[in-house]
């Protein structure tokens, strides 16, 4: 029985339940706005570690172990993880599944990974393949500045397109059957993002990178569900920052799409503050992750929020290809999160 | 109504059917033993772009729209693509997504690629999520090369337990619903592997950093099951080589697996001929890929072989943290392959 709705969107008839969610942040994030809204805070950028890599995996690491015993459970109770994150070859994610020993698909969407991990996760929730998943991602400065543009040691000025990646993770374990209607979170709908390229090549401006990849996704899941911006009390898009969520309101206008800008909540623009000196915002994987769990789910949760687009939005920059001239498109998975009274 | 058998393994009631594969190698592969079974052979390394990452990307996006059309299809009627590559950020898949315009979700499973994705889309086919979708990877010998050990330039010497990465790409499409009446292979199980790790240190001995994992997950699934090396045709593992299967077969035993040797066909082994000069045999994402979508999709729609565990194994491998003192841990997922009389 087919699920899809329109080109591009699935339905999960079941809505699967978002039982439990944890955030993980380093300092600077804490010092945000948002700061008191996440669930820990890194003690420094190395997080007890020798190593930044070895940093992020730990905090991806404890972000899934928080979020399996906030739902009452080990780890060893989870029946898979599905995660990525920036580094070359998911290094966080490979090693911090080799550590939980729980069944592991490992994703690259770069800072699309949330909405990657938890799509995947809700349609397989729904379709019975895992009763009890986790969907989580993460991202750490200081290993994704060296990986993709210089070391920090040298202290390069940054742009004024320059986004800031947010040291940080969120996890969230997702459920399905009758575990669902222990939550007042449900997930709905999902969009699954196209690669979409307007020629952007410079690796400090990312969110001119992400943003037509952004509109396509809203586009695409709009058509699809006959739904428009006075549907949601929300329409969240993962790390654009300010730069990119200017674009990305001029290109929906462009499409025909009547935006209302104050629902336009970028992650990227939030996470921190003007005075923070992050030039045009949060940018990484755990910028949506962590927002996503110190924030949006919290909010739902509480009935604040009804309904939400979800949407994380990802570059896929490649320093290799960069260098042989190719530009950095961009993909936008989006996710419906809905409150509903649930039985607790 | 949950699916699962056991604890790592999902039963997938609808059989969702493979429709339709396409395999293209390189040069050396085609002179394997394997070389007419393949459908396009690279007219060379660089496949008439300017550098081995494009001609890689070239290749995928070939095998995509082969696939698609041997099914009957353009590429946009597929639904989604669900890929990934051994390449940083894995460029291959990400622009290939890009100039196919096909809905994608990014994959990281290193070598384990061709069966992470395999794996993903039957449960999505099978739960209605599409209803026809494309999994697929790709590996390249000179960009892998270059991208984990050096460049080739160097002319460096190969160790006897080095492993030659396979220049090629496979390429499946999966149906559910009416449309897998239409063919004679379907899928009826998927097994999600955990990343083991038990020490392994040396990138150019791969084979011994997978045969943990790949045992690890044939024991999974043959407890989950209840089955046996008899119930199978082929147990066909992705890219072992000699050193690792013969390390599979040991640690298979110690875990008081009834081993048939016969019956354990290792792509890895396969694909070249020990004249070719291949030390420890062929690896890569391409190397499973390609034998699964030359060799073992067309034996199996014939009714040669009727029921194989099919099982891609990745390597973990990061040039950076194997430098900061880690070890490289694998993983390994399997699907089981029917033959089924269909209605043609």
């Amino acid at each position: 029985m087919s699920k899809r709705v329109g080109a591009r969107t699935v339905a999960l008839p079941s809505r699967p339940g978002i039982l439990s969610w944890a955030s993980i942040v380093g300092r600077k994030e804490y010092e945000g706005p948002y700061g008191e809204r996440f669930d820990q805070i890194l003690p420094d950028e190395l997080n007890g570690e020798s190593s930044f890599e070895s940093a992020e995996r730990k905090m991806l690491e404890t972000a899934v172990t928080l979020c399996a015993r906030k739902a009452g459970r080990e780890t060893a109770d989870v029946q898979m993880l599905l995660a990525g994150d920036l580094l070359n070859q998911i290094v966080s994610a490979g090693y911090a599944a080799r550590n939980l020993q729980i069944p592991f698909y490992g994703l690259y969407g770069a800072c699309s990974t949330m909405t990657e991990s938890l799509s995947l996760g809700a349609m397989l929730a729904d379709g019975g393949y895992a009763d009890r998943l986790i969907a989580a991602t993460c991202s750490h400065f200081c290993t994704a500045e060296r990986q993709y543009r210089a070391p920090l040691e040298l202290g390069n000025q940054r742009t004024p397109t320059a986004q800031w990646t947010v040291t940080g993770s969120g996890a969230v374990m997702v459920v399905s059957g009758p575990a669902a209607q222990r939550t007042r979170v449900r997930v709905t709908h999902t969009t699954c993002g196209r690669v979409i390229d307007l020629g952007i090549a410079d690796a400090n401006n990312m969110g001119a990178a992400m943003a037509p990849a952004a509109c396509d996704t809203i586009c695409a899941h709009l058509a699809d569900t006959g739904r428009s911006f006075d549907d949601f009390d929300l329409v969240a898009t993962g790390d654009l920052g300010r730069l990119g969520r200017d674009l990305l309101i001029e290109l929906l206008t462009q499409h025909g799409i009547a935006v209302k800008e104050q629902k336009l909540f970028d992650c990227g623009c939030e996470i921190f503050s003007p005075r923070q000196d992050v030039h045009a915002g949060g940018s990484g994987c755990g910028c949506a992750a962590s927002m996503l769990c110190g924030y949006l789910l919290p909010e739902l949760y509480a009935g604040h929020i009804r309904r939400i687009l979800f949407m994380a939005t990802g570059a896929l920059l490649s320093p290799t290809t960069t260098m042989q001239g190719e530009s950095i498109p961009g993909v936008a998975h989006a996710v419906v999160l809905e409150h509903e009274e649930g039985e607790r």
